[in-house]
């Protein structure tokens, strides 16, 4: 993906709207089934890239690229899903994501980040695309490590 | 969205993949999982689109033009879970997915399109936006009518 096109696409995905309403009608059980779809679809797409890094499974430089471009989008989604109204639903959502918003932001932020470099790698450079999704991997694991409760 | 950037999008997201072992691996309940994600999440970003349609939400045009880029690429998503294998696990899918594979898959490009037209139409013009968002609205029932079991 060319940087103009990737430029365009984060500032298309990563506008930040306030709904006037829309956003505050949803029940708290609903926020918390929202924000776990996405981290259910950021399984289904990370996994694969995963295994690929760890050489588990053959490197396709197609799925790298689709994939990388899917999580580019679904890694905006989940976080207005963690609204103070949702702290007592259960979920694996631990405190640290209510009492330290700023530094849960910042683990979004790593995230966001680290996914656009994997984008602009070119997933063909087979040596450099593994280890942008080995980066994409830490930022997953370090933000699971503050902010959701173990198994 | 210009035309070049929605075309390379489409392209880069609606590319079919067949994962060499990664996707064969995913068990039944994963997949039925993964794509009933996909639906929660477009509803999340379809539903406030129809309330602005129907006149319910005041019209934003910002967030127009972000839930149908969101949608232009979840759109894409759900299909690859609706295998043989999944055929007698518990879900909304009625018989009709497995029976009919062509008829199912015209439902997808149908809405599919219909997104399509929703993005490419500027958001700024809410007559023709709103527009567009009820053809997406009726791709969805299209779909959910003839295969999606009622409540």
């Amino acid at each position: 993906m060319n940087k103009k096109l990737l430029g365009v696409m984060v500032t298309l995905v990563g506008v930040t709207v306030y709904a006037g309403g829309a956003a505050a009608q949803d029940k708290p059980e609903v926020l918390v089934k929202q924000r776990q779809a996405v981290m259910t679809l950021q399984g289904k797409y990370f996994g694969p890239l995963q295994g690929m890094a760890q050489g588990k499974i053959p490197y396709n430089a197609e799925i790298v690229a689709r994939n990388a471009a899917y999580l580019n989008v679904l890694d905006r989604m989940p976080w207005d899903g963690f609204v103070p109204s949702t702290k007592d639903m259960k979920s694996r959502a631990l405190p640290a994501v209510f009492a330290d918003p700023a530094k849960f932001k910042k683990a979004q932020e790593q995230l966001q980040e680290a996914v656009v470099k994997l984008v602009e790698v070119k997933s063909g450079n087979e040596g450099a695309a593994k280890a942008a999704i080995t980066e994409v991997g830490k930022a997953c694991g370090s933000c699971h490590d503050n902010f959701r409760q173990k198994n």
